[in-house]
């Protein structure tokens, strides 16, 4: 199955520049990619690949002006990422075997509500009052607690486990091996230095379009519900604690937790490995570098780094003179010396 | 089923502040409860919503003076938290099916000892000489590895994989998704620049009282135990390495992690994304703040930050200073040309 | 059973000091081993232990000066940790119980390929045209995706997840609940705010040799292969972003996390928790001190540590300078009285 560059830019809405009858049949990445497949450039980093790769066809954006020529054919579009990824769309449903059914053994509670076309693997566990929309796929070896509610085209993959009362909507997607619903971290101190459960009878909701990584953790509230808004983006290995709320479109890098109550908001980018302490609000929009550990509130289309993380900026300069401390202890050092000797002099 | 202020502050022995007669049948967070609702206060940082609240009844600290007239009925306690804790627990008990039996497909060796009234679910697998205590759950899609013990009354939840010769007590409870003994990771370098493995034929012991997260890992030690003693917390996603010792009524938070053979003390309490090298002692009743990085033993009752962590107070100092370089190297410049000027004017 | 110095001298190729004759059945860590146990000196930190032990016998490295008498017989090689690894492995063989044979219930789709002396433990899946070596052993629960490859003698473990597509070298270990070949994190933001998944057809390749710990994640390329080359060793609650490649004979310790399309080298060390942002080149040799976090390309040899991280000498000399940041500042002010009280008498 191969397809020219006058039928992928058809596809794509895009311009052909070079041969429209080149053909690929395949895909490849620009740096290692062979005759007969499709790249694309997007990561200015990259672009010396673009004068050297083998690859048929490239997709890169409209306003990038070559510094050499290039040997394949090209085709411009808007944003090169956004279309290859619809390409990939395209080949990635011709290629899915459309899974379908109920393997066995399996076990579905007789009070579980199932949807149409749904399909459910071995070892796939669906309890009490589950209900389970039309087109879901509940992956083999996965875990649906009692009064779990998941709605429609939502895929579980392989080992998921989620919680009693939890909520799932639409169009989300949950990788392998991630807990929904564990207990929030709630002890209370008792007088003889021991820890006393509070109990956790909240749930956590998940709405629609929602993609959580692999063997990641959200925790229930302890009342009420944690939230995953719309289309919140999650990667491997976060933590979510109990009654947090993450806001729409908000996107959160791998191994990145967020403590007890704290809300953020719609828009926020947070990069991996972050730490959020409990009981803040994170404004619309913020960004949060790597590695930065946040103990108070930021104000909305902020930027933090360091830990603690402070404005973006401010963060960077005190970094680089950090690394410059040695010579600044130097600097001081020759300036007392010659201070002492001022002085001295100034006395005879 | 309703109680009236009357009849809740009997049961966490209480004061009653209003009218004794209102009545709640469920539970709510005091800045989003409802009218009928029961809540709580004990961090200061809410209080003005003590004064705005929907809620019916508020459990509230003993030495909490009101700043305005608040509508709900009031009960106070010496200690709002865990009377609230109180109430859930018994919410949670009047709510909870008491699950018993076992589930079919599961795998339960012949050689295994399983104690009264215990519950093993679907998909659960049970090895050779397991010995499982009264009243011990076993949820679904749990593993437990030949030669286990698990005493009475301990939960195991879905998908927790407990390896075998491993030892958990009384009144456990493992959160989904976590590894009780994997190896530990322990390599020998060799010569030509590979690693060879030095096979880990050591267990965990898990004492009584003990909770520990979600997709968390607890490494086999080397040779002995790795041991999580009576009463300790541990979050999700934290990870301890071989040989490790985690004292009584310890406090582990999310995603830290504790390298091979440190001994921590009793009563610790160790912040989320915390590290600590190995070999280490950490005395009873440290404190380590979030995302800290220790690499040297912590004496009792000390508190410490920073990576690399130390004494706390000190650390906080630095940090502002460091917020401050860009003004200090700006002072150290002007005095640099003031001393050039005196020096020149000097010399004349 | 029980073995004498002298049958052990011979195993390991070392020298004993002391009664030939002395004989262990067991055995213990240095600081709380027992009699009739055989014990181990390697980290010079513990060896005052081996002067207090009541170990029978002991493996110690060559070049090791006594400074006291030592009641246990001694036998004396060249690397004692790896001579002790190597009695280890000869103990948990003859221990080990050899699992073979298919437990029911298991799911073998009637296309998987499994070679001989396999193990297959209850409610492991094996999907479509799997293949299988010689010896390998698929422990309960672990699920193996469609068209996934195994080599010879490898150890999936309990709930361990490998999906569609990916290939398992041989000699490889791969430990509970870690998930291979999860999606990698790739979202084309949209005009709207919204973001587009960018479907992620490649895969994952394991060499030979490699061992993974427990709850790690390994995210599939999005397109081509994320690599882990022969003999590197990855530890637990780890993540491995798409089109990631980690060298041979390279150690990433527990809870670090590499983002996408990094390219790591050979025999690179990396630290616990230690987070590397995308598309860098981390040179062969490399060494990345615990808690850094890596923004640029590292060159072949160099060891880094900070967040960010930079050069591991200069990083430390700016770190003891920064606790010295409040001794800094009296130093300023006490300079710029001076200066000011010099200029005032310079005036007069």
């Amino acid at each position: 199955m191969t397809f020219t560059a006058a039928q992928i830019a058809a596809m794509i809405n895009g311009g052909v520049e070079g041969d429209e009858n080149t053909s690929v049949g395949n895909f490849g990445k620009i740096e290692e990619a062979k005759e007969g497949q499709l790249s694309f450039l997007a990561n200015p980093k990259y672009e010396e690949y673009l004068y050297e790769t083998k690859a048929s066809i490239i997709i890169i954006n409209d306003n990038l002006e070559l510094k050499k020529p290039v040997a394949a054919t090209l085709i411009r579009v808007k944003d090169a990422y956004s279309a290859f990824a619809v390409l990939l769309s395209k080949y990635q449903e011709l290629m899915q075997q459309q899974l379908k059914g109920i393997q066995e053994p399996s076990y579905i509670a007789k009070t579980a509500t199932c949807g149409a076309d749904i399909f459910v693997g071995a070892f796939a566990y669906i309890g009490e009052n589950v209900s389970i929309g039309n087109g879901s796929k509940i992956h083999p070896g996965a875990y649906i607690g009692n009064n779990v509610t998941i709605g429609n085209n939502t895929t579980i993959n392989p080992g998921v486990k989620i919680l009693y009362n939890c909520q799932v909507g639409n169009n989300v997607t949950i990788h392998a091996g991630t807990v929904i619903g564990s207990d929030g971290f709630g002890f209370a101190p008792q007088a003889d230095g021991t820890f006393s459960k509070v109990p956790q009878i909240g749930n956590v909701v998940i709405e629609d379009n929602v993609e959580i990584g692999a063997n990641a953790t959200i925790d229930r509230a302890t009342i009420g519900s944690t939230i995953i808004h719309a289309g919140a983006k999650l990667d491997n290995l976060i933590q979510i604690a109990h009654n947090v709320e993450i806001g729409s479109s908000t996107v959160v890098a791998a191994q990145a937790g967020i403590s007890g109550s704290t809300k953020v908001g719609k828009g926020v980018m947070i990069g991996g490995q972050v730490g959020i302490v409990g009981h803040l609000h994170i404004g619309d929009g913020a960004k949060i570098n790597a590695q930065s550990g946040v103990s108070k509130d930021i104000d909305p289309g902020k930027a933090v780094t360091g830990s603690p993380a402070y404005d973006y900026t401010s963060a960077l300069r005190s970094q680089a003179l950090n690394r410059k401390l040695p010579d600044l202890e130097k600097r001081l050092k020759e300036m007392e010396q010659e201070l002492n000797q001022l002085k001295k002099s100034h006395e005879i």
